[in-house]
């Protein structure tokens, strides 16, 4: 029951992030869908109407265009945005920044997504790390799937007081799986041609503090991207330390190769189980068995589901941008509305204990 | 709610189609589900307790291993088949033929699926066909998902009239999601070795007078089955007359390239948009603007959620070996309860006419 | 040893074709290879170089860039076909179409790759089929790799007196491994959105008289075509009188399942260890103990790479514009050079009886 | 022509590995090639008989079905040990552990693959690492494909005196293409259990100053392994000294993202181009215009060939046991005659300067 105070949502580009977005924004209690914007006129927007979105054309050409392919149109760019408070832009790479001139002339919070450059926004934005900074701000930017994940880690390793430097290989899904029938790559790996890759960068975007060098690649899988880290501890650790670090955050969920749990395709099968939608994985799933600590450093892998990770990051955006609520309440309310945390098994009881405690003064700090 | 005369019904096997019968029963109004019995300890079973399932033990060994992994245990393989009217059996190949023994002793009727030899029931089910002569028995059959599409298919053209044999090329995933990080097939194609395969008698097995040959090969992904047909018809008909005869059946759902499905991949992707549990496309999805009328033949392709094809014809051979309802109630609650029939477009109206006849009297028949 | 009065031949286009038909026409002892044009300037040109091939520019400005790239130019386009007898492009499609103008001025007999379309040249070739038909022409068009195949195939089956009809189910490989690091296709299948796809009608380009009709379907393997045939024979026969039809072209190889050639990947590594340059497979590879006649119907698959079953085509293209020698004389010159028949198994000894008589008569009328 | 004096070689175990060995060694002229033993029957032993090769049953049993299968039977396993001088194993994993004893008893020094542990034969060998320690020995162990790369890019830092410590990410192909119809993964990644993975310690057992520790995950591609390295250095160094390190070895090949050669794929068949048996790439692929070098870290990725990169150590392994050349002839003539070193481009000058100098001082050492 939309409330009449709540937050209305426009999202404009209903990809693979956009119809997330609406999805997770429709879950929020204090947030209401006010429709979505895009240019296509394919099955894609059909389902849209089938679950009762509120469709609108981008442009007066896709307007006309939906029109003619049977599609309701409610109305264009210029009407989604004027009933909107907070506008969530997902269109690809580039529009985003074309769009946000539009926004920014209306006068709208707007946020755009890591296919855009920091300086679109001036902001980027990781919930754990940087929400305070987005409060009260006219726009910000949730950083890709890789950064989010990379910030969402470290940040856990840096506020435990154990991060010295971190050194990550990155595995990249080819294409995602509704388009792999016209791009992707074939039984072959293909190396980012510069190292190093633009992911610790961006990562700084986020927390200049961050001493982060990545190398990425891309693969020929289409479910998830997979991380590998060398890191350099400030000190020797012990696995369960390093461990009660990472659960401080709710969104790293631990996962282990003895639960069956022993690649990319069984952790996304598990959320299909599990009811979620789009079997999204909110989480970075870290395999806390296979995590290994030697002296002061310290290796492990995780699992990014690019379609999935941001969409918690953009629903605390829109909060932290209506400047309503602080970083904490924002995580709690958008992790019940998803589900985020636990995935099989309870988390460990320490969390309860000291892991909370520096959750709970993360979230103060942000 | 649960009805004190519901049908209670036992899921033994809680692999890739015994975790989907599970959640199909627990949607059906006239049915309970007791619980399921496995022998694994892994995260599926995990996931089926935080999804509320009462988790049976399909071995004493199977019992104990599971309470040492932490998972509640409801009991063991007799304490359920006992406790259920109808036991679906939903093992791997081979072990339902041994169970049967179990159920045939317990008098508990029962289904094995089309991993099964017709020979273990001496009865084939597909609803559309041959739904009336399992009433009143013991056991049947679920034929496999491959088979169940051809007798959907070839019965819907049979009962229009036009079917004179059917020869068919079955492109098959070479293994399921979730069972992808150790078996399958990479960058080849693997030819059946046999010619004419196996689904050519095994659709028989169901309707004696279908003149039906296949040729298979397994193909390098995982998302569904792929059919392509050349059908030599009685007479020259329409294009309109044979979409027609095929939309009879509400478990043959149109499809268009030019609403942009155009593959596997996207077709997949739009279940997941319209909110189906595992993305399931439980029907037939046949494109309609590929299907091609030369005189007296035919040719067309579908595609075939091997994992998700056979629910509702379990769902419907509960109902059958119960006796209750006959096959059109059966199939039309059925239907209403997970969703089978329109996808993102209303379906032809003739089908309120003259092709809803042709499905009346054909359920009337069966 | 180049002869002098050897077929001076220019391949115009430097791709996964024209590296094959280059090294190709280096093995014809009445052929000589003038060189290579291209517009690239990358690894593939630097390996022609490796090899001794003469490299020319494609354009003036593909010259120039070569000379930049370091790359020895030995002049431009017409400068290469001026020295030529014959030239032969495999440049990508609809470059031929344009080129074709240019090399009809110079008045030198050129031949074109099936990416072209019949009305380029007015004549399309396959070497059993319509070499005679090439003889004194300023041009033919070398058809596509399944063209080939099928006119191939079926030709054997119509001079052995057995073909009615033919229905086809084509699965065409994604795309070459070469590029398969930025095209391609991942986890789907791609059917081809018009039945029928347009093989049928290009086999009859070269013969008009086949009546044939195909579907097609794009799969993620980069090795090689597979085709699956349902054939409407003119009168029943014995698996071994269509066996032998076959195996009276010399390029339709047997293969057996027995020997451990199962699929794609295994008759592809047969190629390497045979010594093959780049594993080419030559032949038609047709699996003879899954063929199967079921009374007046005869059922079977073969393997096509793409790649190479148009390379000996091509070099007896050559022939046939330059009018020296008849079909059967240039095939078994080809055959010769480049190992085209036999692979690891004798051909049956019939093939030198009644069959070798309906080859040596097919060649004759050809 | 084999020489009197030659080193007469049996290859037991004509799998990937064996069927290259053999051919390498039928190219040396030191070395002369007895025969091969195996217990397949399939087109592989087929293809050898085709290429002249002798073949012996590894048991009765295979002698016996080989006779059967109309394979010519040159003689059973102790008949091809007793006519070797250098037995190379080549059967998978722990067989050649089993065939040791036999080897052991006949006095014969031997060769086996990584497959089998250190302590089979209690020497480990790469050879610009360890030759000069297998010099009269009864065994060594040519190490895996993965650790031969490693030892030998190490190898060429330490030389230069530049390597401290190195964490390397290893993406290994999921299976062998003539296996991949019946074997792999798809669509997924599957990370090894255990960090670190078994490549450090084993690069420890030629080397065991080496500091090194790997993380590998199985991807799912048929092609090559792939590695990504961040190394430690004892000091700050340029890009140019670090590449001349590495060049200093003649069997790391440099390549660039400049010349096209941007993915595992376009390497793989540029070395069809250049006219390799089996598209063999024996060299450790490393890409220098992506390498970077940060103060004193340095990172880098390369390509290794599982198939091919031990090939020409097993080719210098038979000659350290004989002991009739050092490391640095040996290294030589296997180099030319496989074509080891230079692929498309001339090695950088200063090779000839001073980091020829520093391959010759290392082969000294050796």
């Amino acid at each position: 029951m939309p409330q009449a105070d709540n937050i209305r949502v426009a999202v404009v580009g209903y990809g693979v992030i956009g119809k997330r977005v609406a999805a997770g924004v429709a879950l929020q209690d204090d947030m209401t869908l006010v429709g979505v914007a895009d240019v296509a006129t394919d099955w894609r927007l059909h389902a849209a109407i089938r679950k009762g979105v509120a469709l609108y054309g981008a442009t007066a050409e896709a307007a006309e265009a939906m029109d003619r392919a049977g599609l309701p149109v409610a109305g264009g760019l210029d009407a989604l945005v004027g009933a909107a408070d907070v506008v969530v832009d997902c269109t690809p790479k580039h529009v985003g920044a074309a769009n946000a001139e539009l926004y920014r002339r209306t006068g709208k919070p707007f946020i755009v997504q890591g296919g855009e450059k920091h300086a679109v926004t001036g902001h980027s934005f990781v919930a754990e790390s940087s929400y305070a900074g987005a409060v009260g701000r006219p726009a910000t930017r949730v950083v890709s799937c890789n950064t989010t994940s990379i910030v969402r880690t470290l940040t856990a390793l840096k506020r435990a007081g154990l991060l010295r430097r971190a050194r990550g290989t990155l595995l990249r899904r080819a294409t995602d799986p509704w388009e792999s029938d016209h791009s992707g790559i074939m039984n072959t790996l293909v190396p980012e041609p510069e190292i190093p890759s633009h992911q610790g960068p961006d990562a700084q975007s986020v927390d200049p503090a961050l001493d982060v060098v990545t190398m990425a690649v891309k693969v020929p899988e289409t479910i998830a991207h997979l991380h590998y880290w060398s890191v350099q501890m400030t000190r020797a650790a012990s696995k369960d330390e390093v461990i009660a670090a990472f659960l401080a955050s709710s969104r790293i969920a631990p996962i282990q190769t003895s639960d069956g749990l022993v690649a990319l395709n069984t952790v996304k099968e598990m959320m299909a189980d599990l009811g979620r939608p789009h079997d999204n994985l909110y989480e970075v799933a870290l395999w806390t068995d296979m995590l290994k600590v030697q002296g002061d450093e310290l290796f492990y892998a995780y699992m990014v589901d690019n379609q999935a990770i941001v969409i918690p990051e953009t629903l605390d955006a829109v909060r932290a941008l209506s400047g309503r609520v602080d970083a904490a309440a924002s995580i709690a309310k958008t992790d019940a509305s998803l589900g985020v945390g636990e995935l099989i098994r309870p988390r460990p009881s320490d969390r309860t204990g000291a892991a909370a405690q520096v959750r709970g003064s993360a979230a103060a700090k942000s």
